[in-house]
């Protein structure tokens, strides 16, 4: 999560909205890291939880992640969850619930539909959903105090 | 329709679940055209409307699509479905129902969820729905007459 972190406060550097996950395999071993890159990538599908699934993918050679865990700073949205039953991952580990764009605990709840292929056999949600939620946070007060800063300057 | 029709049948050509997509401008004049590339990209998240939505995005320097329309052979899955959201798509044009993976009529009903903060305007279901489903009907019944074939080869 540490790592996932890091992720996140570099995409809050970069202008994004501050979200990274990390893909492990079936051993710990770190497989891939990304941070989100909507804003860069002009891609509203590239979330951190879709780039660090496809980098993992490519690097070991295989479509499917089974045995893999996905952790990620914020609870994932219904796309992002749904990516990763079609990437099977094993475990997902996320921090930050998100009661309004979140897909696993709240909205769709999409591993909760009775007709859902593949969800992962472990969910911990909330893991250090305290420093997610800061960074989180203080990235969209920085938004928000934006025009008030450049009416100070420009009255 | 047409052209994502000719998608699919390419995409079934190099050994892919036959489905293609197609976005159009809020004039009807095309995006982007794409087939699903899971298998060849070793990408989960390469499904048709997601590959033709990130071209379309990219072509006209945005990261929303709003006043465009997709067009697709299948029935978007979840993750489709949260993307065109995310993408601001207006209207959905889909051809094959799909029971068991689609997530528009079917699975989660993305879109009929009450905590849906985006969703198409207009859905047009089932357009041509037949020809689409031919296409995968004949790709599914080739897979798995492949192990007869090859018994009859090797018995």
């Amino acid at each position: 999560m540490a790592m996932a972190l890091e992720e996140a406060a570099q995409a809050a550097r970069c202008g994004e909205v501050p979200v990274g996950a990390v893909v492990l395999d079936a051993e710990g071993r770190l497989l891939a890291r990304a941070a989100n890159r909507v804003e860069r990538d002009l891609d509203a599908s590239a979330h951190a939880e879709i780039l660090a699934l496809r980098r993992a993918a490519r690097k070991i050679g295989s479509v499917r992640l089974e045995g893999c865990t996905l952790v990620v700073t914020l609870e994932p949205c219904a796309m992002c969850a749904a990516a990763l039953g079609h990437f099977r991952i094993r475990r997902l580990v996320y921090g930050a619930y998100d009661p309004k764009g979140g897909g696993v605990d709240h909205g769709a709840q999409l591993f909760r539909q009775p007709g859902c292929l593949h969800r992962p056999q472990e969910i911990i949600s909330g893991m250090n959903e305290r420093e997610s939620g800061a960074l989180l946070q203080a990235f969209f007060r920085g938004l928000r105090s934006l025009p008030l800063a450049e009416n100070r300057r420009n009255p």
